[in-house]
């Protein structure tokens, strides 16, 4: 990788797709990829937010690390008025970005909590910029974790193949992936046979950004059109499908990118396993169930178009959520940096917080 | 609808994507619905190979119908040399055209018997075009009939709506719909609510075709990116999945268009109708299942690029299979012009036939 590693001594932190200089982030604009690498540099929170809605940046982890890093920059720049004001409006306005992922919100109210505690301005930029690094440095550490534990619970001798969805690597956390972090630990311990790549429409994650981010590390990729998905587990090609999630409920119901839920019925159709991997942070242990998340809906353009390349009637009417539940009675097990539940329910997700 | 209406009088021909002249055929270039209606123009057999191969006309029943027009436009350009070689090298090429639809082969063994009775090559000319209108007509007959018996077999006094894949209308066909045949006639008898059309990647016969063609003739509908398939059926918005076929082997296994096999395992486990309908010709009982069917793959910058425009990396690898098999096992039943095969198996399909 040619940008950065983490830096653990200073407050500079880097990325694949995410650069924190103190003063200003800069994101990889993931809307460009694979074929532009362009950075934008954001100096302000309302940047940042922007920037989250418009997917400059997305994937559940990474959208709450900048948030985090949104509200340090509102507390860098605050100060033209009361400054307690100011940075809770730009918490307000990062939550109101994305409406699904619930990291989003476990970031800022951690970010919340430290900025409560602080009585001066000079102590909410210095503690608020140190909280976000540590929200991303602790992201990436989960990620590792998680693929300790995932490759446990596979206790694989062999390689084998398996199938992902969406991206969930480098570029949609704080910097290995939480699926994607997985398969890329499986392909450091020659475990790993090939990725199928669902190209996930309608975004494109897959075609675009998990390709890029496998080929660009080596790692083999074979990018499939999210219909032949059942004909590839049919024919036996796969052992694991792995995931990410934007939110757990408290009965181990997933939300995740939309075409999951149906990976997840052809899965348990031919007996695949069905892993999802999510930091603990995306476990919303104030629902119930998958029923009470709040499901995003895009605008219809994002089927109508790719790429300002007219695809359908203009006009034509849309039916675009871009997430969808999952049932915990299809998931054969979540996977946390806390531990891994099995054949999740109440009980064992309880457990993770015990 | 602008063309001309369907002639029984002279053996000039023409629906909405093919017109038939006697000494030419012209075939809308479906590569480049919907935002252009260019028609091409086609004076031999060659050209007639060129546009099946090149997906200018596609849908199983189209593809057997431009290859017996094909034939008979062979008929009309032989005699430079040997006549029959050169009718029967013609028809060598259009059935090596594509693999996977069985109609093809069919219409080219019909239109061979026909060429193997003709004494001279004016006997030839004309009997050969005037088969190929007849398996144009009796498509088109076909599609009314099997419009009857799907709906017979619904039994439905109450909208409702469906969800479907590819497309299989006036485009994919003799002029009026197989599957989607079954929906106009819905909506004909105001029984259609609404009609969830999957974009159906990598080729958006969806987005491209069956949108234009239901927006077109004032028919509801909603399109859906293909991973979202799973949600509509779980919010319980659809009565019937209802798709098409490209081959039906002798025990109902049914091969089509890459992600109905998904549908199929979708609907059974949302304990929606699943619906099979396609004419007879589609039928192959010489393949007891469809394990036998050959299953072509297409070039991988199908998935790579959207209309020239790149959404993956170059080169990156790609599974691209274009048609999947549903075993019987899934199909709740298979519509035909010769009757309706319910939970499908051996006995059923053959007493299609008896």
């Amino acid at each position: 990788m040619s940008r950065a590693p983490v830096s653990s001594g200073d407050r500079a932190i880097g990325t694949v797709a995410m650069r924190w200089h103190g003063g200003s982030l800069e994101l990889l604009d993931q809307r460009l990829l694979p074929d532009q690498e362009h950075w934008i540099t954001l100096e302000g929170s309302a940047g940042v937010a922007q920037s989250i809605r418009d997917m400059v940046v997305r994937g559940a982890p990474a959208i709450g690390i900048s948030a985090a890093y949104g509200v340090a920059l509102a507390a860098r720049h605050a100060g033209g008025g009361d400054w307690k004001t100011e940075i809770k409006q730009a918490i307000r306005e990062l939550a109101a970005s994305r409406p699904t992922a619930v990291n989003l919100f476990w970031a800022l109210q951690k970010m919340e909590q430290v900025f409560s505690e602080c009585h001066s301005l000079e102590e909410a930029v210095k503690r608020l910029s140190e909280t976000a690094v540590q929200i991303h440095k602790d992201d990436l550490s989960a990620n590792l974790a998680m693929a300790d534990y995932a490759l446990a619970h596979m206790d694989a001798s062999k390689p084998f193949s398996v199938l992902t969805h969406c991206n969930t690597g480098a570029l949609a956390t704080g910097g290995y992936g939480t699926a994607l972090g997985v398969i890329r630990r499986l392909h450091e311990k020659k475990l790993l046979k090939d990725v199928y790549a669902d190209e996930t429409r309608p975004w494109l994650q897959g075609s675009r950004l998990t390709a890029w981010e496998l080929a660009r590390d080596g790692i083999p990729v074979t990018l499939n059109a999210d219909g032949a998905a059942a004909s590839i587990l049919a024919a036996g090609h796969v052992r694991w499908v792995i995931v990410g999630a934007d939110r757990i409920t408290a009965n181990g119901d997933v939300a995740n990118k939309i075409g999951t839920y149906s990976l997840a019925v052809l899965a348990r159709h031919h007996k695949v396993g069905f892993m999802v991997v999510a930091p603990s942070s995306t476990v919303d242990m104030a629902l119930a169930s998958g029923k009470d998340i709040p499901i995003e809906e895009r605008e219809g353009e994002e089927l109508r178009q790719v790429r300002g390349v007219q695809i359908a009637p203009a006009g034509v009417k849309v039916f675009n959520p871009v997430f969808d539940v999952t049932p915990a009675s299809l998931i054969d097990v979540i996977v946390t940096e806390k531990g891994v539940v099995s054949t999740p329910n109440m009980t064992g997700m309880a457990g993770l917080f015990s």
